[in-house]
C-alpha cells in the first residue's frame, strides 16, 4: 500500500485540511483559486449537513438528502484532492501529519474535526444512550423508536411496554428541542395509524434541562415560546434537572426521580475531538484548541484551527464563539482568504464574527428566531419563525438537488401531515428482548 | 414476551401471509373487504420494489424511493395486522405456524417468501459474492464500489489497482444487463470527474452469461439489442461461459480463463426459500412448491404458494411462470378473490396469467422491451423502449410519493448525467485492504 502516493506534488504549497464540516469543507472552497494545493481527509466521503440529522431520525428526510459526497461538490476545484483516511497524530517538526493511509507533508495544516458527544466521563451512558452527531447515530434512533413499536406489540407487561414506548431526551438546546417536537408531532399524526393495537396516550417523551431555560444562547422570548409549544405538544420539560445515571432502562436524577426508558438521546453537551501530536498547553477545557485570531493554533505558525473544535477568546466573545455551523463557515472562508493573503505577502486579517442569530423549529408551523439584522435584534416566534426556519435550512443546504428534494419533501410532509420514510434498515440500538417466553400459547 | 397476543382473534377466519413482497402484499390488499383477519409476517417492515435494487446500487436512487413500510401502504386497512418477525416452521396438523416471536394460528396460510440467490453448493461464491436481492445488499454493492475507488488510490501496483477497478458479473439475465449498463454509465458520466488520479480506460466490467443469448425468455430481437448496447457501452460479454471457481480475487471460467476483481456480483440464479414442516414431496427441484392452479400446496387444503417460491405446472406453462413480479401480483389478486369466493361457500377459480411481456433497460435511452397487447407481440428497442419502461417502473412503484420522487431524480440524472448518491453510509462488502505499509514514505 502506498497511501497517500498519488496526490502529486503539485509545486504549490500544500493546505491539509483534516475535517470536511462546515468550517473544512468552506475553507477548501475558498481556496479554489488560490496557488495552493488543497487536500481534505475526511473518515466519511460526503459532507453532513448537521443541523437537518433529527430529521432523518424522525424519518422525515432521506439520508441522501442532507448529505454530498465530497468528491462531487468539489468536481469541479483543480486543486481539490481528498482522501478517505483518518488521522492519527501531527509532527509539527516535521511538517507531517500520520494518517490511516500513510504520512503526508503540508505547508498548513487545519484542524476541522469538530466535536463529538461529551459524556462527563459516564461509560454507561455513552454506551446506552443514543447521540445524533452523524448520519449513522441519525439512522440508529430512526430504527431504534420504529422497532421499539414493532417490540412493544409483543409484551404484555405494563412497565415493559412502557419502556419501549417513552423517551428521554437529554439536553434542552435545538437539537433536544427540535427531536422532542418531532417525536411529538409522529405521535399524534403518524405512529396511532401504524400501531393500532398501541395506546399512544401511554407514550411519554421528557425532556431534560439542567438549566433554567431552554435554548441557552436565545433570547427569553424565545426560551419562553419553545417551552409553551413543547407544552402544547405534550412534551414533558424538566428545568433545572440532572441526569445522575443510566442503566440502559431506568433513567435516575439528581433530584431522585426516575424514568423507565430503553431509549435515551443524548443531546447535553459536546466536546472537542482533537488530534495527538500538539504541544498539551494549546488544549484548552473542552478539548478545543486555544487560537488567535488568525485561527492559528497557540505556538504555531502554520497548524490552524476552525469551527467547533476551536476557541478563540476574543473582546466580543471572551468565552469563544457558538458551537454551531455559522462561526464556522465564517471562519473557513476567511482563513481561505487569509492564506491567500500570507502567501501574497500580506498580512492575515483578524476574524470578526458576523452573527446572523439563532433559532429552532418545535414542529409544524411552530419555531423561534433570534434574527440579527442591520444591527437590531427580531424575536420571531410561531408560524412566520417557522417559515424562516424552513427557508434558511432549504437554502443552505449544499447542492442544488438536495434543496429542491428537501423543500419537496417538506412540501409532502406538511401537506400529508405524514413521514413516510418508516422503514427500520441498517443498525438497530438495541437488539429484540430476549425476556423468557414463559409459555408457547398460541394466539 | 406474550410473543403475537396482541393480535385480536376478531371471530373471523385468518388469512396468514409469510413474505411481503408482490404476491404477499398484493393478496393482503385484494382480501380488503373480505370477512377475514390478515396477519403478514416478514423480516423486514418495508415493501421492497425489487426491480430498481440496481439502480440503489449504483448511486441512482435512493432506498427511501424503492421502499414503502407495510404499515403505511395498508393503514387504511382495518382487517389488516402486520408482524416484523421470521416464520421457522409450519404445523399444518395443528394450522400454527412456529415465528420468531411466538405461534399463530391460521385458517388460511400462504407462503410467499419469494426466492433468494442460488450459489449452486458454492459456498465461497456465497461468501465471496455479493447478490442484490435487498435493499442492504444493494447498499453494500454501492459502498464497497465507492470504497474500491477511494483504496485504488492508495495503491501503486497494477494489478491491485486492477482488481479494485475491474467488476464481473454473473448472468445475463435483466439484472445483470441492468447493472452492467448503469456501471458503464458511470465509468463514463461520473466517476472520471470524481477520481481524476484514476484511469478509468482501466476499468473493465465483464458480464458472463451462461447461455448463448442475453435476456433468456425475451425475444431473440430484446437479446440481440441488449447486446448490441452493452457493446456500445463497452462491456465485456461472454456467452456460453460459466463460472468455475472464484476466491474473492480470481474468477476463473469453465473455459479456463481468469480475471482478476474484488467484486463479483452474483445474478445468476435464483432458488426458491421454503419453509420447514410441509412434507418434503410438495418440493420440487429449485426449492418451489408444487402448487395447484388455485395456488394450492400439493396435498394441502388450505396451504397456499405464490410467486416466486410457487411452480405451477399448467398446459401453457409446462415449466411453471416466470420468476419476476407479473405473475406474483396476478396471482396475489386471484387468491384473494378465490379465499373470498370458498368462503361465500363458491368454487376457487383456477389462475391464468396475462404475460404482459417483459423488459430490461441498458442505459440511457437504451431499453428492450417485448410487449404483449391484444394477443399481439411488439418488439421494441432503444428510446421507446426506454421510455416505456421508465412509466411503467414508476408507475408500478407503491406509494404516490415514490412515484413522484423516482420521476423527478430520473428526470435529474437525465438532464445532469450525474449520480449524486454516491455515499458510503454503512456497511462495505470488504475491509479496507490489509497490505504492508512497506516503508512510510513522506507523500
Amino acid at each position: 500500500m502506498e497511501g497517500l502516493a498519488k496526490i502529486d506534488d503539485l509545486g504549490k504549497p500544500r493546505v491539509v485540511i483534516v475535517g470536511g464540516g462546515f468550517g473544512g469543507l468552506e475553507l477548501a472552497k475558498s481556496l479554489a483559486n488560490a496557488p495552493v494545493q488543497v487536500v481534505l481527509i475526511d473518515k466519511q466521503n460526503y459532507h453532513t449537513f448537521q443541523p437537518l440529522l433529527y430529521q432523518v431520525a424522525t424519518a422525515g428526510l432521506d439520508e441522501g438528502n442532507i448529505v454530498s459526497p465530497f468528491r462531487k461538490i468539489l468536481s469541479e476545484q483543480a486543486n481539490f484532492y481528498f482522501r478517505l483516511a483518518e488521522v492519527t497524530s501531527v509532527n509539527s517538526t516535521e511538517q507531517v501529519v500520520e494518517t490511516s493511509i500513510g504520512l503526508l507533508r503540508y505547508d498548513f495544516l487545519v484542524l476541522a474535526t469538530g466535536a463529538e458527544p461529551n459524556y462527563f466521563g459516564d461509560a454507561a451512558m455513552a454506551k446506552n444512550s443514543i447521540a445524533i452527531k452523524s448520519v449513522e447515530e441519525a439512522l440508529e434512533l430512526r430504527n431504534t423508536v420504529l422497532s421499539n413499536f414493532e417490540q412493544a406489540l409483543q409484551l404484555g407487561d405494563y412497565e415493559q411496554i412502557n419502556s419501549l414506548l417513552d423517551f428521554v431526551i437529554v439536553g434542552g438546546g435545538p437539537t433536544g428541542v427540535e427531536i422532542a417536537g418531532a417525536l411529538s408531532e409522529l405521535r399524534t399524526h403518524v405512529f396511532p395509524k401504524d400501531y393500532r393495537e398501541l395506546d399512544f396516550k401511554e407514550m411519554d417523551i421528557h425532556l431534560i434541562q439542567s438549566g433554567p431555560a431552554l435554548l441557552k444562547g436565545m433570547s427569553a422570548n424565545a426560551s419562553q415560546k419553545a417551552l409553551d409549544y413543547l407544552h402544547q405538544l405534550g412534551v414533558q420539560v424538566w428545568l433545572e434537572a440532572r441526569v445522575k445515571s443510566y442503566d440502559g432502562y431506568t433513567v435516575t436524577l439528581n433530584s431522585g426521580q426516575q424514568f423507565i426508558t430503553r431509549t435515551l438521546i443524548w443531546a447535553a453537551g459536546v466536546t472537542g475531538a482533537p488530534i495527538a501530536g500538539l504541544a498539551p498547553d494549546c488544549l484548552l477545557p473542552g478539548n478545543r484548541y486555544a487560537v488567535d485570531e488568525q485561527n492559528r493554533i497557540q505556538g504555531y505558525d502554520n497548524v490552524f484551527a476552525l469551527g467547533d473544535i476551536a476557541l478563540m477568546k476574543c473582546q466580543a466573545y471572551p468565552e469563544g464563539h457558538p458551537m454551531v455551523a455559522q462561526p464556522a463557515l465564517q471562519q473557513g472562508r476567511q482563513l481561505g482568504q487569509n492564506i491567500t493573503r500570507q502567501l501574497a505577502g500580506q498580512a492575515m486579517q483578524p476574524f470578526v464574527y458576523h452573527d446572523k442569530g439563532a433559532m429552532a423549529t418545535i414542529g409544524r408551523n411552530h419555531a423561534v428566531a433570534d434574527i440579527k439584522l442591520f444591527g437590531r435584534e427580531y424575536h420571531l416566534s410561531g408560524f412566520i419563525a417557522w417559515l424562516a426556519w424552513s427557508f434558511i435550512h432549504v437554502i443552505s443546504l449544499v447542492g442544488f438537488r438536495n434543496r429542491i428534494a428537501v423543500f419537496l419533501t417538506w412540501g409532502w410532509n406538511y401537506f400529508t401531515q405524514d413521514k413516510g420514510l418508516r422503514y427500520i434498515i441498517g443498525q438497530v440500538k438495541k437488539p429484540m428482548l430476549e425476556a423468557e417466553v414463559a409459555e408457547k400459547a398460541i394466539v
